[in-house]
């Protein structure tokens, strides 16, 4: 998508300098940094320190990652220690999984003299996928948005409410949750979406408003605190979010929060949906409560914060009280139950086993 | 309670100075800073810019202003000012209307010779008459944690969450949701308190980690975000929180975000307590959603925060994308249908008509 006018993808194979390149998302919205990953290390930072973030974009970067590991070493050994190393850097993300595993499976039975540029076809084959996954996924919840509209007199905005960064830069392109924005706002139907602004990280606030921002999508952010109320007065018309894992059954597992804000939405009769590729998908988990691992992460991402001084300076400040502790669980699940709809790139499906079986009948 | 080791109120006239004297709580936890109030002015604007804050200390700070307003202006003029003055400062927080009704009642049949005195009498009663309310209303939540360590094995600790501030700087002293648990403290019960870090002001990260610290009660800040998974996974016994208005039929309005819990606590089965001195009761409301008036602040308190750099200085910065505009509502409203209980001077009520009359027979 956008910015400044410019389009970009949050990763891509820069070919004249033969490296991969991402926008270093720790500096937004302050700063549109740009770097170049060159080296098995340099990826498993970017992915555990959260250069990049977001389940799609997670694969995809492990994709590159491979393909930049094993143009230094691509022996077998080589080959499981890259997948060894990937594989620890985030443990709630299931495309990470889905990413390492496919690239294993094509790149093993693979002679070692062809493995780095069929490593690299690989990769660019996921990345080109989740852009097409995600147009899809647009396209599917344009009909949603299309829909609400088509009750509501004309010029009146469909009020949207998202949680955390499903956007853009959390995948290659379009994004998920933000693909349908997108869409509807390119279809010329009047959108307005409130952003939470989703602690610990801020990433509504710091990366949900930027690249809306530059797209030119009205919205306004919010405290996390704040959208049971606004539902409760009837501002919201639907609730979209991501996920980073969702089981067979429908549980979605996404950033810390979405499952107060889903509460909300049934409590209210608000429809809300989750956008998500198919390869978040993961088909051997049934109960995603009892199941899904929960990253716990820095106490530090609570206790302190980062954002720009008056005079144009980048600070972090300490916002809890010295000497208090702070616990950090990054992603809560969402039971099926409050789920209306999985928005997939094969359309939309009732968050239940049945529901996803009929998109999916591969998985019967 | 306790302030590195001395005894503090939030609010106390200094028989020495003449003056009224608060904690200016904009400045925790970085600076314990000690302020007096001389005129209506300093009193309004006190009020209005938080510089004291939660619904009791707010009334009685009214009460002391029209005191030392009234020490400039004893006429009915002056009086009908103070009152107009005051009224204005915050619009949700019941005991505001409380304390200046009870005080315009008392005043106005007294001559304007001893309008002061008698002024300063009835401030100095609301004061007390606020201490005794909440050691009250910690003796019954006592019970309630009482009963909940007793099913526990020995020595494993009661975990509550709380909301917001409902600590003692919010009160004159002991505080409504902590009361409970300084009572528990002190009974030897062990307690651990999740703290909400309570966007965007951080009421929870600044001043209850700051209280509970202070005085020496085991917690752990969270992001707001964070309590509905850790109710999902058995991590909290019960939630307790504080209130700004309570409908008659049992709906509390308290700190954006409450609204959320409750709903995570009643979809988990965590009893969710709410503490309430009975002036915080609008007796003449029946359906919160729909009639307590909710205070929009500014946008500035979403879009900017304030802490402390690693040199120490406090400073304020921006972490919302430049040119996103924010929302900002203070306050939601609970229904009394995700409320366990209602924990008040005279003992526990059911959030209802009913349970509150029967506590509350005289307003039958």
């Amino acid at each position: 998508m956008k910015v400044q006018g410019t389009h970009y993808r949050s990763i891509w194979y820069d070919y004249k300098d033969c490296q991969v390149k991402i926008i270093d998302q720790r500096w937004l919205p302050h700063d549109f940094r740009i770097v170049a990953l060159t080296n098995l290390n340099e990826f498993a930072v970017a992915i555990r320190d959260m250069w990049v973030r977001g389940a799609p974009l997670i694969g995809a970067t492990a994709a590159y990652g491979v393909a930049i590991s094993l143009s230094d070493d691509a022996s077998d050994s080589g080959l499981k220690n890259t997948y060894d190393t990937l594989i620890e850097t985030r443990p709630t993300a299931i495309n990470l999984k889905w990413a390492l595993d496919r690239l294993l499976g094509a790149l093993t039975p693979v002679s070692e003299d062809e493995r780095p540029l069929k490593a690299l076809e690989l990769a660019h084959q996921v990345a080109e996928e989740d852009v097409g996954i995600n147009k899809k996924i647009g396209e599917h919840g344009l009909e949603i948005v299309k829909k609400i509209a088509s009750k509501k007199p004309a010029g009146e905005p469909v009020r949207m409410l998202t949680h955390c960064n499903a956007g853009w830069p959390a995948t290659v392109d379009w994004g998920t949750a933000t693909s349908p924005m997108y869409h509807a706002h390119e279809a010329g139907i009047p959108i307005h979406v409130w952003v939470d602004e989703t602690r610990p990280r801020n990433q509504g606030a710091s990366l949900t408003a930027w690249e809306l921002g530059h797209h030119g999508v009205p919205h306004t952010v919010i405290a996390d605190n704040a959208g049971g109320h606004l539902m409760q007065k009837g501002e919201i018309d639907l609730c979209i979010t991501g996920t980073d894992r969702t089981t067979a059954t429908g549980d979605v597992a996404n950033k810390i929060g979405t499952y107060l804000k889903a509460l909300a939405a049934h409590d209210n009769g608000v429809p809300f949906y989750v956008a998500l590729p198919s390869p978040t998908i993961d088909w051997t988990l049934r109960d995603g409560i009892a199941e899904i691992p929960i990253e716990e992460r820095a106490e530090s991402e609570v206790t302190k914060m980062t954002g720009r001084t008056a005079d144009g300076a980048v600070e972090t400040i300490r916002i809890v009280a010295d000497g208090s502790p702070a616990a950090n669980p990054a992603f809560d699940v969402t039971p099926a139950r409050l789920v209306t709809g999985l928005v997939t790139e094969r359309g939309i499906a009732e968050a239940s086993r049945e529901g996803l079986l009929e998109l999916f009948p591969e998985r019967r």
